[in-house]
């Protein structure tokens, strides 16, 4: 499994992946789910991944290698005109990886599973965050909805559908996917640390940071135990139910 | 889909259920999935029920009505001599709904998907909390992870994991279940208010609460407000990581 979340924020992109691969509970490995594709100042590009590993190391090959999109030459991530058709050119590699691996997959069993978020900007042009699925078809991401997941997304989803909005600043998203990683990670054994962040700023051209965060990295763990913490701390001072039912009549 | 969760306490039982039921995304309604069967001084226990409606009903027919286990005669849950037996009854009476509709549904391309929590006590007789699966087998809730869940389980489950432990006073107990159901409900448009819940405590062979909680309940109503409020608060006072990263290289 993996856990893949990336906010478009009115100020930049803030972009998390973990980094376990499984095939079965008792082959699990660590892969980099975070691509960067960037020339700075010029573009600058983030693509995580999730779904079955060798579709999206497929995927990546061909973003760097040149993929067509319909009769069109061959295009990469670091050609493409704008980050539509860099959505448009994942799409194209997923088909490619499909129309060569997919038929042989599906005959012994294995589903075509993958999906894909792209966030980035190319200079003169707006910053964009996009998923892409299984298909090669996309959505993309708005200031009324401003975060997209994919992978293992459930765990991780309550606190940004409470606390995440276009306005958030950079900063502030950085700890709300670390939040969110975080829950995932203590309940879903199949995403697995590391965890790789990028965070652009708008207009920048280029990642201002790209980390990979370890188990002792010191800002994480003051993370999860200051959310822990906060968290007990937050129920305690709920008053208790006898309180406020306590003249009704109950059964 | 539906949302059930049940805490298995030192002190007692918590147990919380939704009312949504949906065929497909436009035809939903509202039926009761916690069913009471108490002999107020002798017997108390709660069955909470998720997947197919027709399924989870015959079941609860079956259990007031009398369902034999192998050889034996009918039994019901009034009947039963122990919790345990009691697991075994509704395993036997889902078997029995399997043989009568199961083949049938299976042609027709629907799944046999049901699943059931059973806590509850007899006099005389420990207090046990009970996950009973489509084919009749069950799993027993212990002091080491003492709470269940049915249905859509993942968005709910991040605050148990963290806080939940059977050292939780009932009330507390409270406070946490509706927590867990108000992260479900915001996510999941297929879990749906109103709510029901049962609070038992040891040794009592009643409940102490049997409540339905409407969106106008205040009580709920707090909950739902203080906690986004301290969610926010919580993520507000965390440092950002610029400060621990700030002298470190980043990319």
């Amino acid at each position: 499994m993996t856990y893949c979340v990336a906010l478009f924020l009115k100020a930049g992109l803030v972009m998390l992946s973990d980094t376990r691969t499984n095939a079965g509970v008792d082959n699990i490995s660590t892969f980099c789910k975070m691509h960067r594709f960037e020339t700075p100042g010029e573009r600058c590009m983030v693509l995580l991944t999730a779904g079955n590993l060798s579709i999206s190391q497929s995927v990546v090959n061909r973003l760097h290698e040149g993929v067509s999109i319909g009769d069109a030459d061959p295009e990469t991530l670091a050609t493409v005109p704008s980050m539509f058709r860099a959505a448009q050119l994942v799409g194209a590699a997923i088909r490619d990886v499909y129309n060569s691996d997919g038929l042989a997959m599906k005959a012994q069993g294995v589903g075509f599973d993958a999906s894909f978020l792209l966030g980035g900007q190319i200079r003169g042009r707006g910053m964009r965050l996009f998923q892409i699925y299984s298909p090669g078809n996309f959505i993309e991401a708005t200031p009324e909805t401003p975060y997209l997941q994919i992978g293992e997304h459930k765990y991780g989803k309550p606190i940004l559908d409470r606390v995440v909005s276009y306005d958030t600043p950079v900063q502030d998203g950085v700890k709300l996917v670390l939040v969110s990683m975080d829950s995932t990670l203590r309940s879903n054994l199949s995403v697995g640390m590391p965890i790789d962040l990028a965070v652009y700023h708008r207009d920048d051209m280029q990642l201002r940071i790209h980390r990979r965060i370890t188990e002792t990295d010191s800002y994480f763990q003051h993370v999860r135990d200051h959310w822990s913490n906060a968290l007990r701390q937050s129920y305690g001072t709920l008053p208790t139910a006898d309180e406020w039912w306590a003249g009704e009549r109950q059964v």
